[in-house]
């Protein structure tokens, strides 16, 4: 399935291990805080497991949003989706 | 039609405007750079231009993706999203 998985967290190095952590699981960066892609629902479970492990519930929150590929497809954006590339450093 | 719209936009001025153009369509946060909410396809030609007419889109990207209502309801929250309401100020 579908998700896109949008997160606010304020500690930079758990915020980077997150980004490197939805990578791993061969999600797409669509902006700073903002990933997409395929998943199978178990590996949703794991992904859960992971996300747990870094954020601090008390100040983070994590988003993630099953989606219908037609929706995406729809999608409206502003500004430059292409050069999203920059920041997978 | 439902929709989220997340945003990353560099500016501190812009990212409140934005914020507060938002909440003025009758979208809610859900984090401090994402929205969702109840909008008609008329609305959202207005919220795309007045959308470009903050960002700066050399930096900054903003995503509206539709979304239906079970995908929603289907989202998993990690964190608090009971207490998005302190952005709200």
């Amino acid at each position: 399935m579908k998700i896109i998985v949008v997160y606010d967290i304020s500690d930079n190095g758990k915020r980077n291990k997150l980004a490197n952590e939805l990578k791993k699981f061969g999600l797409y960066r669509i902006q700073r805080s903002a990933f997409e892609g395929d998943i199978d629902s178990q590996r949703v479970k794991n992904l859960i497991r992971v996300i747990n492990g870094i954020v601090d519930i008390k100040t983070d929150i994590v988003h993630i949003i099953p989606l219908g590929i037609r929706d995406w497809e729809r999608r409206i954006v502003i500004g430059k989706e292409g050069v999203v590339g920059e920041w997978l450093v």
